[in-house]
């Protein structure tokens, strides 16, 4: 395994990730997300465009003494110098010099009109932006890699200029020309046969050719919804550098997801890219990255999304616990996720004993038939009602455990709730208005009366839930919602519809999903809260 | 354009894309899709798998009678026939034939240890199914495609076998093979070579050659993220059908995103697939079929996610100014999407113009050049809010009569609103809690404060609301609410996020739908109630 040598996997999260909408870091979050790439083992991590944000600038400056990477090497962004001053004088140079990181990658024009429109400059001094950017920077010591900016369009544009720029870049000292899909468009087929002229035109060397020589790159996006198939042609026709985002981050449709890309290079044609091992890390760290974007990860990301392996099980569950392989593509385990199944109206025998399995319910042989058979009629009957225990493990759970046990969870005893939400006299459509819980209930043999507020009817609720049952069991204070989903089902029938609600509650170190379904939103919300704090009360009694 | 000929558009939203975690659609439901389906002008829809699912065979029985189709086929799917009986005393074959659909399709084994695992059947027994009920039900008058199951893996278990499934459908009179990545693990080398050799061994037709022959198609998941460049990679290879969902909708990582594969092999291969213009509603459709399903639709979705076309302003704003196309990969209007689209396509100035002539205001020329101006710009504000206009003419139309008549419509001025919703004590948990809503409001300059009772809080407030209203305008007696939907927006910070309701009234002779966004449920039901009422009172009033 040679992170920087023979075959480069490049994150980009930070730098070309940031670029998606709504997508902010602090310099803290960057630290962090710096050390979460590193755990997963990438070669090569851009933290950002120092001298251009001041942001970017202070990552580098902390970067130097608090980061402790393992394995991957910090690369800074930025430009190549502008048109007519010498490298050494530019500012924006000097800032990727002085950035301490030990690797440059320049962006350049390679395509004859951006270089026209955007830099407004000649072709010619375009390449002498490139030359001399790229050699005053190797004689100050650091790594380069350039990024050709449009190159397969610029390629088709003007194929001559556009290899031009490449070897102008090689010449200087560049290790790396990265072919960068700018604008996305895109296909596999095109992406191989451009790769393919690009490494035979510039003699560029292939994976495990030894050191020294150059590689070919590429930067996809998914604006075809091919950045991943993109990246792997690439690779197929002789790049040996790969750039991506976690979790597929960036503009517009985003980046090629790097994790995805790698998991195929290594699991489907059997390529050693990430150190021993560190694939299996690459769920936990992209859920991680997720934490730290605040941007909810997509539950069908390939590999690492929580439905990736989910399946409904029915039909085939008998023919899963004899083989589960016949109906994955891959084990799960391989990048640090699971199989799941999902108890559905399509739920059989077979597929509750093996969720019961899961959730550490021991449901096989004879002796369990009948109560296997009692669960299963129970999950339809609900279900015809509007419960989903699909994405609800915990109330499912707690079905589970009162089939099982004889009776179901139970810390408390509700005696009644009550919300009032109303506007102030006067206040125009539009403002706020306010909500009030009142919660009557016994936990550990003492009656509670709790009022909570909050900014809606479900709000108030859980606060007044939690601090009436936070007098017998202190733990629920670790408890926090943190979704909440609202499905009207049976649509056509107006407010009189019957609601199903999900909830998610967290204690901090993991999360579970309750259901709750009323004929008002009200009553369905509180069902779920209910199952949740016992889900929870139920996890901590151990 | 021949949509059931020379190549097909086929879409399984209905029945593959339905496995997807958390995705519930009712017959209503489907019928909407199949409509907006239609409207996209696809070939086929794939409606269920009646007898299996009795939601499924209800959606064939009312699709006969209330579904009219202008360009789209229905197929019905199902499996072929139980080991060890006739295909016509097969109930499943039966429902298939009963179903009314012109065309089924059949899922079909063709690995072999599936068909041993799963099916518990002999492998000769398996082709047997196949043929006899690909033969009863081309008897029976019926156009019928073939599914193979797990075609890829078990192909490269058993090559022969598997090709030989495929032969014996296409012998016994099957139009369609379709080769299945059931479990998603495929690159696209590795289809490219199967559908090529199956084409060649099967020699099945390419598009173009005319009427007649085998199709084979190509029925791609998204495991590796490379589903629609899988799709695209067997059409490259010979594959004449294709099939795929809206949104990419489907168990675990999703099928194969139809819009991206047409949008891909229309724009960038120049096939002509869907009828002429039809791919201009694709951004359209893509999101109200999201509206349906209540599934979020991705912003970096391809092509039709609302961050598809979006760019970070700036740093080449002069260029996109000079040409456009430099930091694009297509012109958005393709698609039905926008360049600058922080909102819907419904906030461009020219759309607001002709949904102004539409709602009968006139908004074209010099003259009203700033008031749309003004329009457009309060659009955006509001969608950036959570506000949609796609789905709720009604407020989009109160707000342009604002707009141009100078105030908003207006027939009362509430002063307060509560609403109560309470159990009563001792009530256990799932006894339907009970609601009471207090409004207070002037119209017609006399004050009414009225109470109302229902078995949620948004029908005790729409019921005190009408109420009081109507003592001063008698007529909406008449109105009713029809239609519920709540999303919450933001997921991810719990009960604080946003709300967005949408309503549907009616007057027994139309009906219109209203927007209301909040910080909670009973908020931005409100906000939605008034306007429905508003908006009601303004078309009886003229």
């Amino acid at each position: 395994m040679d992170l920087h040598g023979d075959f480069h996997v490049y994150d980009t999260t930070m730098r070309d990730g940031a670029q998606q909408e709504g997508l902010n870091l602090s310099v803290a979050d960057k630290l962090t997300i710096a050390t979460l790439l590193d755990g997963l083992g990438v070669g090569y991590i851009e933290g950002g465009w120092p001298g251009a944000n001041p942001k970017d600038t202070e990552f580098f400056r902390r970067a130097a003494t608090e980061l402790d990477l393992r394995h991957a090497r910090l690369a800074a962004f930025g430009a190549t110098r502008r048109a007519g001053v010498r490298a050494a004088d530019d500012p924006g140079t000097a800032a990727l010099r002085d950035s301490g990181a030990g690797t440059v990658t320049l962006v350049a024009k390679a395509h004859t009109r951006h270089v026209e429109l955007a830099l407004r400059t000649t072709l010619e001094e375009n390449l002498a932006m490139v030359r001399d950017t790229v050699t005053h920077l190797r004689e100050e010591g650091q790594q380069v890699f350039v990024d050709a900016e449009h190159f397969f369009d610029g390629y088709r544009l003007d194929r001559g200029y556009a290899l031009e720029v490449l070897r102008t870049a090689a010449e200087a000292g560049a290790e790396v020309v990265a072919l960068c899909d700018t604008n996305g468009g895109m296909l596999p087929p095109w992406v191989a046969d451009t790769v393919h002229d690009v490494v035979e035109s510039l003699g560029a060397r292939g994976a495990g050719s030894g050191s020294g020589g150059l590689h070919v790159g590429i930067h996809a996006h998914n604006d075809t919804g091919c950045a991943v198939a993109n990246s792997l042609a690439a690779v197929e026709a002789g790049a040996t550098h790969v750039q991506g985002c976690i979790n597929g981050y960036g503009e517009r449709t985003g980046n090629a997801d790097l994790v995805t890309v790698v998991a195929n290079l290594e699991l489907k044609t059997g390529r050693a890219l990430l150190p021993d091992g560190r694939l299996r890390e690459a769920t936990r760290i992209a859920h991680a990255v997720a934490e730290v974007t605040n941007v909810p990860p997509a539950s069908r990301q390939p590999y690492v999304g929580t439905s990736a392996f989910a399946h409904k099980a029915g039909l085939h569950a008998s023919a899963i616990k004899v083989d589960p392989n016949l109906y994955q593509h891959m084990d799960p385990v391989g990048v640090g996720n699971d199989m799941r199944l999902l108890v559905s109206d399509m739920a059989g025998r077979a597929s509750i004993e093996l969720k019961g399995r899961e959730l550490g319910f021991d449901l096989s042989g004879e002796s369990r038939k009948e109560l296997v058979g009692r669960i299963t009629d129970r999950v339809k009957v609900l279900e015809s009602r509007g419960y989903t225990f699909e994405a609800a493990d915990a109330s499912f759970e707690l079905l589970l455990a009162e089939e099982v046990e004889g009776r179901r969870p139970s810390y408390f005893d509700v005696e009644s709730w009550r919300v009032i939400t109303e506007t102030r006299a006067g206040a125009p459509v539009g403002v706020e208005a306010l909500s009030e819980a009142t919660v009557k209930l016994c936990a550990a043999d003492v009656r509670y009366v709790v009022t909570g507020e909050g900014n809606g009817p479900v709000n108030a609720l859980d606060q007044a839930l939690r601090a009436a049952i936070g007098q017998a069991y202190p733990e629920v204070a670790r408890f926090e919602l943190i979704d909440y989903k609202v499905r009207i089902l049976d649509q056509g029938h107006g407010t009189d519809a019957i609601t199903r609600v999900l909830i998610e509650t967290t204690d901090g170190e993991s999360s579970w999903v309750t259901v709750g379904v009323g004929a008002n939103v009200i009553e369905a919300s509180w069902g779920a809260l209910v199952d949740g704090v016992t889900f929870g009360l139920r996890r901590h009694a151990g």
